[in-house]
């Protein structure tokens, strides 16, 4: 998904009526552009205990590793939503089975939603954004080449609980805001 | 949180270079307006057993019970903002123990992460979207009168967990989609 362009139209910064934020509010006609929060969602796939990593063929972090992972769009369910971007990023189809966790990184107002799924084959490519996908042993785990903190949680947390049936939704690690 | 306005601008519908969607675009100025799903923030809160409930004094939904939650804000965590609206709605402090669930209501494009909290005292009070405030048994809960689905499903899956250290966090019941 491409970033917000610089242009705004004529767009200004004040408090709309009945409102207690400063919004963006057109100048011209009075339109209000909330600044929403945005969803990423994404999962943790394995398949026989191998997990399912994609290397970035945009920006930002281009090169890096990451899991599949993408905003949500509209009228889309979240769950859904990781069950695309795993075939966008690595047609990869797979079957979401919890909730893994949820992150903030609230510096760019995103937030998190981690499933962890099942890979429902082993075959999987490189979609547009990827330069090169694979499925690799927790050992094969490339940390210092890791897109972003998120990932590397994700990757912590899903280990924490790759073994149980009952596990509490993992969240940012303490004091961790999600900046790289 | 007010709803999006009526007026729009010169906005069109067509898809931008670079995307493969169709987005809301300024005819006079190129403005792309991605529409992102919006975060609603909340909590099932308890003191002693009992639930806190308000009673909705603002559209939709007026008059009917619901839980402390609303719209996440821009670079607002989302346990943040699910303690922010526990305090508007009720005057209650609140601590953040775990992800009850992550819902959607895909109509409306909306994601709710609800979180089970304890209140911090039994001292709550209207905020200014509350017509009334209160503490209440699971016997007293009134299923007629509430306002979304997904009270309803945050009060059940709450009951559910209520004596469990660990669980997973709930999604919509199967087949459902949050319409009211």
């Amino acid at each position: 998904m491409a970033d917000e362009p610089a242009r705004r139209g004529s767009f200004v910064r004040r408090i709309p009526e009945g409102d207690n934020r400063l919004r963006q509010v057109c100048a011209d006609c009075g339109y209000v552009q909330y600044e929403n929060p945005k969803v990423v969602v994404g999962s943790v796939c394995t398949w026989e205990e191998k997990v399912l990593r994609c290397r970035r063929d945009i920006e930002p972090r281009r090169g890096f590793w990451t899991l599949p992972a993408g905003y949500l769009e509209v009228n889309e369910t979240s769950a859904d939503g990781a069950m695309r971007e795993a075939w966008e990023e690595a047609y990869a189809k797979i079957a979401i089975e919890s909730v893994l966790a949820v992150y903030n990184v609230p510096r760019i107002s995103q937030v998190q939603i981690i499933y962890r799924a099942r890979l429902l084959s082993p075959e999987v490519a490189p979609g547009v954004e990827s330069q090169d996908v694979g499925l690799f042993d927790w050992s094969e785990i490339p940390w210092g080449e890791l897109a972003f903190p998120t990932v590397r949680w994700a990757l912590y947390h899903f280990r924490e609980v790759a073994d149980l049936d009952e596990y509490t939704a993992r969240t940012n690690p303490p004091g961790e805001l999600g900046d790289y």
